[in-house]
């Protein structure tokens, strides 16, 4: 398989709008997207860098997993997303080699890429998204 | 200030030479470089994704930062890592907007870049390091 680039990182945070200034107004940040995704119950937004992204996820209802992870462990890492050429090909080769995929097929993401995670345990601990990017 | 790209991503491991395979058999990334940094008490390597890349570290001691990370929380996200033109400049303005800095100079990283780091506290709950890559 091949990885293209590290698509992003994503953080959980309480508040993206109380999150936000420090990178924008400081570190220089632009927000590319902003999405309420009312089925996962978060709302996530992308700031540029350079070819690659920041996430930022804030919980919008109080039992999901971005919401216990936060109450849990506070603001951090959520996960890692690397970009591949061919996310049904990606998906193949990794469950091949014995990683646990936690979606079975591909599924529209934030900017309407398609995105499938892998399980921490079969990533060295961290949650793990592969991102077949929408042109 | 600027941030350049996503340098790499950087997961702590209890031993380089057996987490690699996955990576570079099944995931088909190539080491860089491989550098034992005796003064850090670390092992560590990178391998290429794009223009960015996934850095696996070791401890070599028993008693440092990273032996501690990993006889606390296992194997996982060490930091990550945004490159900067210039690193000078980066450190004083995340001085000046109230950021914690662990380095006060630039110091001398993998791969022979000018590196500090931040506080998780002043990045969302993540190590943060800044590089000013090395031609």
């Amino acid at each position: 398989m091949e990885l293209t680039c590290i698509h992003h990182v994503a953080y959980v945070v309480e508040d993206l709008d109380a999150a936000l200034p420090f990178f924008t107004d400081r570190v220089g940040l632009e927000v590319k997207v902003r999405e309420n995704l009312a089925n996962d119950g978060v709302e996530a937004l992308i700031l540029g860098v350079g070819a690659s992204a920041v996430e930022l996820i804030a919980p919008t209802v109080a039992d999901n997993g971005v919401a216990r992870f936060l109450a849990s462990r506070g603001p951090g890492l959520h996960h890692v997303a690397f970009e591949v050429p061919d996310i049904v090909v990606a998906m193949a080769e990794l469950a091949e080699a014995g990683a646990e995929l936690l979606d079975e097929q591909p599924r529209i993401g934030l900017g309407g890429h398609k995105v499938a995670f892998i399980h921490p345990r079969s990533w060295l601990g961290v949650l793990t998204e592969l991102v077949e990017a929408h042109e």
